[in-house]
């Protein structure tokens, strides 16, 4: 079956290929999972359609599957996060890509749809998109899917939602939900790539800065430990009752977003939900501040309510777009609202997406290896799957941990031994 | 029914009162709790035995019991750990106390079976000391028992281990386990209070120095966290992959014991498992060496080996004793290796003590409400007891958080939106 | 007196613009002088050569000096660090400028020689390239010389060199050694935008890294710390005995450059040495090691050995050169050893640059009212210049600091009141 | 010369000498002069006065000049930081000493009187109250007295003003002053010690907690430090600009006291000067606030003011008083405003006391040496002996580091060689 590509730039290739190879060096998990794959051939013939952020740690991960026989089509998971010759490379390395970077909604719709026409038997999906697209518009061709993956925790919430309506009609498995995917990619990976997101677009000093962050998830958590180690005074906003307390604990200060509102320099949202900076909120804000999400969809920052309420909007730097309220204040959107760090930066290090793309490889393959077996519910990653990823980490980083000795194996498996 | 008490300084009640008063000022959510309970009495004339460290956050506990109605006797869970002026104040305020700082194992044993003779109808454990002297050679009594709780991880381990073996005859809910007590109680109150057991006893500068950390838990992790707050270089051991990762991606060094034990100044053991400094491993330590225990039991380091490796112990400061070792180089076990922020300091700071002892009064609430309808399982918190402890202690603490609204929760709820 | 310009992209102008008046949101202090340089025109008719990074922050001082009525020629500082639009905006603003980002040595000295040609009267430098040519090869024009600025640490010791080789002949003053410069352009500047370099150079992950930071100046204090802050282990490398203390205390770990070498991830020179990355060291390197520079000159790594050392050599990515040595393992040279925060990335934040240029606007101000009045010596910044810029930038931030009371004044001068 | 002592407890000698021997391991640089001394006696028969807080440390030091020959007495510089037992070993040692922790202002200075009795031909001062009492009421010693050493900040403020007022008659040399002195002494030890003293004596928990740091000096820059390092929200009051914004952009709020006083929960001073914490500050503090000083003089608090304020004061934990205000409020006052470190604690760990004390045994021998020589003035610590003190803590922590090879030796003297 083969399948058309969409992309910027074909004569990308070469740069492409360089910086793939480039972040393979920081992949070696997913490395030794490739060259397994290259003999056992796991996927031999198998559709999969994956629809990721197009950049060159996925580059690797469509590599891997392509080494274990499966039959790929590749489509963007964001109209922004798209490296165009990252694309390039792809669709030279024989795995057809349709992604553009700066895509309006219709063409990224039409990329789903086009990835849906290769009659996926695996589906890879980041944010769920293509899972409900193809649930809703395409439900025909549910019948020949074996299973599916989740790479994200708003993908996860919509999924469970889906689940829950008893709308699901195949396996998924939410890879997001890993420890060795959500403990490093969402906490490392987010807190340094967002930053650099925001840096590059805007080259602020963080230092003295009052950076608000929204939501302290693990995104949220990595986001504010990163930024006091760049010297900012770090507000975080929550609605969790606990995880408010971790953030006063943690040295931050915690306060409604309407309180927040006037004392920030940057806010960077992280929630998974919407409208968290309201156009109550906008009105709060001072002059000059910067809006940043790093969530998943741009719909944290309510952007609508913003250009309504500009009487001026102008591009000062790329990725940094001006308004000017109808009160006179400028307010600074990096990115159109969409996760910076996939905007205005590269996205996560390839050293904490070869961990998730180790997690997103194996769960693929024990998906066609339980073919049948598994209902039509949302899994959790089988802890003998993230245990390996952590163990192969750790190899490749040259670390070496203690084992338990019998002894102390008996001993916490006991109860009679006390004071 | 009349309990005898045995203490040692019956003269001090008036200084363990007012240190108990101190630590009220940091316990507001327990003292909102017993405010409520003298009104409600939802303890009238039940029998309680609490094997607690006895400490002026657990009298605050008694206090709030006996409020509740509790007929409730005391003993201590730790020899080295009881504060005995604030075991004064107890027996003065009508509470039955056996705890006596620095007993031998046979008194403290005798303290856990003279609680148990109060025909307890609920137990509260820390570290099951009672609840297997309970279950092995009381066993007659365990009919009129309708639940416990437990304060700690090594507790709850213990516990499980009963479960699963089949010997479990009650209900008892794992208060360590709640969000409310370990993400605060076991990370940030065993990150400050060790540091203070070990310096108090030493009163060496952390800064520059090289501590271990064996075992990267939540004690582990706050310990880590608090020790590179102050200057040292942090080297992690572990034996759980994902765990040892974290603790590298955290910024520590990370590797095998035997590696670590000629590199390190200072040795702390948080693994609740035996034997971690085993003999091997103080073979190969530097001369000069400190070790420290803030684990449960005093297993961690491995005395006995210690004891028979050494010509001569000496102690050289309170909670020091010098052990010179046949190859010359001196060791320094603080605290006898029992856990050094109670031996050697005064446990965790109240604020902490707050969410983890209202826990225990709400989970000792809630059992007897639930009288009959639970199995003899260990059972977490309700959530909904975890949260109310957050939400009140976020009111003490004077903050405010957002709330979601209808749009937001139709939002999470729903999977249609996307991109 | 019209000079040429060279630059490399005069239709530029208004992209370099844009980010210029960037820029200046962040430079409150700079811009509060300028508004009184416009009125009270202290440059008026006076002939300036700046030889400084042409960078969005330069151009916001050329333009300050430009409103107090100088006439202004600019070049560039370094051949790698030059923003090509900016220089277009500035010739655009009727600021003769020649540098273009990547020039060749040749070429950089030929701009060097056309701003020489301007004939100055003032002189300002960062490194001092401008100033050693004009004592070298165009000393004819010395005697129309009122005096000089340099901007930084290695000008500085170059210049003191000159000062006791007896060779300067007009008073420089050096601006690098304001505390408002120093503690905050080389402190907290060069901390975010050397790892901003790094990062947006490579793209890896920092946490789990070892980054050994070359010289614990004021550079390496806030490199290594915003090191740490992003995660990284840091080891630290010096020849002063009272630095190589302080990074120890600091919580680094401090070794000689032999033994870092093969443990490192990522190397960084801030030494102002040369050849602290010698052949010796290049030798040790693991297969992978990554080597940029932050110190002004590109001789910190000894990049001929590295040339002569290797059978291959190939860019892998924008800024990053492959090296493979004869030994089999790659090293990967960032920025071709040029200051890897301008060559990758866009230099200080304009927040730090703000208060460096401050004090450069105002210490030409105090060189022409003190004309004819100083030795040929390199100077401090007057206290009073330093004390003022602080105090404009804590203004400008919105903050509000104490003021002794004459009470607290009298204390502090006397010294008969004591226990 | 024979000389009396006055202690309160010579029974505790032999603890105390543990306890010095304790704190020797800490001190490799102190005790390597020491063995020099012992051989080469630089003090033979010279009278010294020392006046310092009478802990291990100085003990150590105090055994150190006996062993150089030297005639030594021994005052408390402090009326609160005496250590008992370290005061009688010094007696049993053989140096007479005259400090009783808690004494009263009359015993204080009756015991500095004894000192001065001892006729010095060298003083060693800790905050002038030794130096100011010799020249003001013991004028007519001054004749045999060649020089002296002064250990802290405050001290050399006090001397610098005598000496500007022409009241100063002896060369003294400013301890505080050397690198290897203010650096870590100041920083890291009065960041760890001043901690330790609040919590041992208050036991709270500092995560999340609103510490406000008075002072930005390298005590204050210590203590934010490490309050940050402990998870505490802090806010920095200063007077200077520069050190202000320096706090600023390490991450503390800064702020007039008079807006932190109604937002901190601990304040504690480090500024040197007196009424930081004011009438006006008490009025507006929170209830259950908590003050503490770690500066040299108890004055930094008004005390006289928050005794005249109170309607009620009790002692409600070793110091720890309570102090019940007019407006209702309760406020907690720890150690009597003397310095906190000393007095709930033991004051600064060995191992920074190591380097000051080396430099004290350097300088003295100095003074010595140049017996004649200087002029009544107050002198820096010679760069040499700084030098030497730094070399020998590495070579004791076993840290090597690189030497400058000519070439780089060469590189730095030089200005020819540039792009």
């Amino acid at each position: 079956m083969s399948t058309e590509s969409d992309i910027r730039t074909p004569d990308a290739a070469h740069d492409g290929r360089l910086r793939i190879e480039w972040a393979a060096r920081e992949m070696p998990v997913l490395a030794q999972i490739k060259q397994r794959f290259l003999k056992e051939k796991p996927f031999s013939g198998i559709r999969v359609s994956a629809c990721l952020h197009v950049t060159t740690e996925t580059a690797n991960l469509a590599l891997a599957l392509q080494a274990g026989g499966a039959d790929l089509v590749v489509c963007a998971s964001n109209p922004l996060s798209t490296q165009d010759d990252v694309a390039a490379a792809l669709v030279d390395a024989g795995i057809p890509t349709n992604a553009i970077k700066g895509e309006d909604e219709r063409t990224y719709y039409k990329h789903i749809t086009t990835a849906l026409n290769h009659n996926p038997q695996l589906t890879i999906d980041d944010g769920a998109d293509l899972v409900t697209t193809l649930h809703t518009k395409r439900s025909e061709l549910l019948n020949d899917v074996i299973g599916g993956t989740e790479e994200t925790t708003t993908g996860v919430v919509r999924l469970r939602s889906m689940e829950h309506a008893g709308k699901l009609t195949y396996p998924i498995i939410a890879v997001n939900d890993a420890l060795t995917k959500y403990l490093f990619d969402n906490r490392y990976g987010t807190g340094q790539s967002t930053l650099d997101g925001v840096i590059r677009a805007t080259n602020v000093l963080l230092a003295g800065k009052t950076l608000v962050v929204a939501g302290y998830g693990w995104c949220g958590k990595g986001l504010a430990l990163r930024s006091k180690g760049m010297g900012a005074h770090v507000i975080v906003t929550e609605v969790e009752p606990v995880k408010a307390l971790e953030a006063a604990m943690d040295g931050c200060s915690v306060m409604p977003m309407t309180e927040a509102a006037p004392l920030g320099d940057i806010f960077i949202t992280v929630t998974g939900d919407k409208h968290i900076i309201s156009r109550e909120v906008i009105m709060l804000l001072k002059d000059g501040a910067i809006l940043a999400n790093s969530g998943h969809f741009n719909v944290e920052i309510d952007i609508p309510s913003l250009e309504r309420m500009s009487c001026n909007k102008r591009c000062v730097r790329q990725f940094v777009d001006e308004y000017t309220l109808q009160n006179g204040r400028r307010v600074y959107l990096l990115g159109e609202g969409r996760l910076i760090n996939l905007a205005a930066a590269e996205g996560h290090p390839a050293s904490v997406m070869d961990m998730s793309f180790a997690n997103q490889a194996l769960c693929l393959e024990y998906l066609v290896k339980n073919c049948g077996k598994l209902g039509s519910k949302v899994f959790a990653v089988p802890e003998e799957i993230d245990k390996t990823v952590a163990r192969l980490k750790l190899v490749s980083m040259g670390i070496d941990i203690d084992t338990l000795t019998p002894e102390q194996e008996r001993y916490l498996a006991g109860w009679e031994e006390g004071t």
